[in-house]
């Protein structure tokens, strides 16, 4: 059991199960919220009903507003805020974080306009050396970690020690790490996957078969490797729980963020409806630009990615999109 | 438009679905059947109501009773027949085989006793030379395609010339075949998918959650991956539409065989019941034995695979295969 502090920003869905898993292993968590009604239910009803509804929180997390508060004294701080607000939140936070504290990422995504994954946006706001940082990924919807529901995932960072006391803190009886040192390939597939759910939530709300949703998952990874190739990943996690895991679990989860905004879509409701009508981010909504703007910056063919962006942001007929890309020619594969 | 003259032995859900597609691109196609009052069906009124119901048949499909005439004058011939029954039916065939015919297998399994893929029965039995067997293969489950919906496959073959003849004769608005070299490969993803897919629907049956089933397909396809490696094939294959592609189809559908059959054994129905109340083979109950031999006799670690095998021949408790699958130690992926 570990007597180490970790300090978790901010107290969403999967932050807030992230720091539940911490406090099974034995860890004292700090979990930050804006909100004090938030602080207050989780220190005296250990409960986050909002994100978590039904799960009791252990004991062994203290909520806090104070992100100061958070930070002061942790040896690990676990980041899991929306990707793009990254940024800013992080230039609040950085000063007060422990200097060679180890800096966990949770999020997926790449950052509009710098084209940056997530760890590279850490490390230049914080000026952390890369080793410092470590990123978890892999099939992790949420709400079945936080109901006991056995989940693997993979831990992945470049200094190995560092990677491997995460894993040690994390790993419960329902959550398996595994140790992987390829952090640019487990960013992307988490980032890309968010892409590729979005689309094929539009396939499934058209009324496509499942023939036709393997498909797209089958060539949704294709297209993943290979940005992920020449971005210098290792092919082979995009066939593991951060690359194919991951996308799977996002797509036929019907709980899925961006699987179940790609859904709305895909029965005829409008950006802006669908937009009203969800609380939560769908990170691919926002990401589908900067991952295609990623690629083209590359040379890399994404046409999945192509037709989710120009739904999301150029107006196009998910019917269209869908259309565009079955119709492309027979050839080897 | 093609004229030529394709024979389909026999008329089960996906044989006579392959009818279909080689008539709807403009084929004649006879089609065996053991059965006259199917013959009859299929001759004057254009169904096969048993498998496929609703679907309306091409009138250049001929249903035949009578193998020989079926055989006769064929310049390709596919085999769709269950894969252990494959070498007895084809003792039968074989004489009748037009010479230099092409001979595409749609099977996906591994003959118990002599462990050989479907292909390698078929050279043995006929004395074809490799190069005029081809195998077709991917996302494909059969009602799906029968009904129009958009679906994509693999056509592998060694002989570059038939390969494109049997996807030029299979090429139509609403199916997409890909060609591919790799028949080890191929052949592999569809004859270990039906174990995985076994595997899925226990894990299904049991209310396990969606990142655990995610989990179970990477960890599927990986071990299909390993035994590939050790036989021969391309990686790549298995990242593809007749690998992981198959693999996600057979996964996700509730109406796939070996899925649906797993699911009743995950339900907590015993292996009699369950193969009393299903009329269809599930290929998988009987390839699990083969494929494990296959994969012992080569060294290779299937941890999946000896659960499922156990499950199905040796009276484990499925949730003690399932039990056994989660409890492997953290490590590097």
């Amino acid at each position: 059991m570990s007597e180490m502090r970790t300090a978790v920003l901010s107290a969403g869905s999967w932050g807030t199960t992230f720091a539940k898993i911490l406090a099974d292993r034995g860890g004292r968590v700090s979990l930050h919220t804006r909100r004090e009604s938030l602080a207050h239910e989780i220190n005296t009803g250990h409960t986050n009903t909002e994100y978590l509804p039904g799960v009791h929180l252990p004991g062994l997390i203290t909520a806090t507003t104070d992100h100061a508060e958070a930070l002061s004294g942790a040896e690990m701080v676990v980041l899991s805020v929306p990707s793009q607000s990254l940024r800013e939140n992080l230039v609040r936070w950085a000063p007060h974080l422990t200097p060679d504290s180890t800096i966990i990422s949770l999020m997926k995504g790449v950052e509009l306009g710098t084209l940056m994954r997530m760890s590279e946006v850490i490390a230049e706001v914080t000026g952390a050396d890369p080793g410092r940082i470590v990123v978890v990924s892999g099939p992790n919807l949420a709400p079945e970690i936080a109901a006991g529901q056995p989940t693997a995932t993979v831990v992945a960072g470049t200094d190995a020690a560092r990677t491997q006391a995460v894993q040690d803190a994390i790993t419960t009886d329902y959550f398996r790490p595994y140790t992987n040192n390829d952090v640019v390939g487990c960013e992307l597939g988490g980032a890309v996957k968010n892409v590729i759910a979005l689309a094929y939530g539009m396939v499934a709300g058209m009324g496509f078969g499942d023939n036709t949703k393997a498909t797209l998952i089958t060539r949704g990874l294709a297209e993943t490797a290979r940005l992920g190739a020449k971005l210098g990943a290792d092919p082979l996690t995009f066939a593991g729980l951060a690359g194919l895991g991951d996308l799977v679990a996002s797509c036929v989860s019907p709980i899925a963020r961006n699987r179940a905004f790609g859904e709305r879509l895909g029965r005829g409701e409008s950006l802006e409806e669908v937009q009203a009508a969800t609380r939560q981010v769908a990170e691919g909504v926002k990401s589908c630009r900067s991952v295609r703007d990623l690629a083209r910056a590359n040379g890399v063919e994404m046409p999945i990615t192509e037709q989710v962006e120009r739904v999301c942001h150029e107006g196009l007929d998910p019917r269209k999109g869908v259309a565009a890309l079955m119709a492309r020619d027979t050839k080897p594969e």
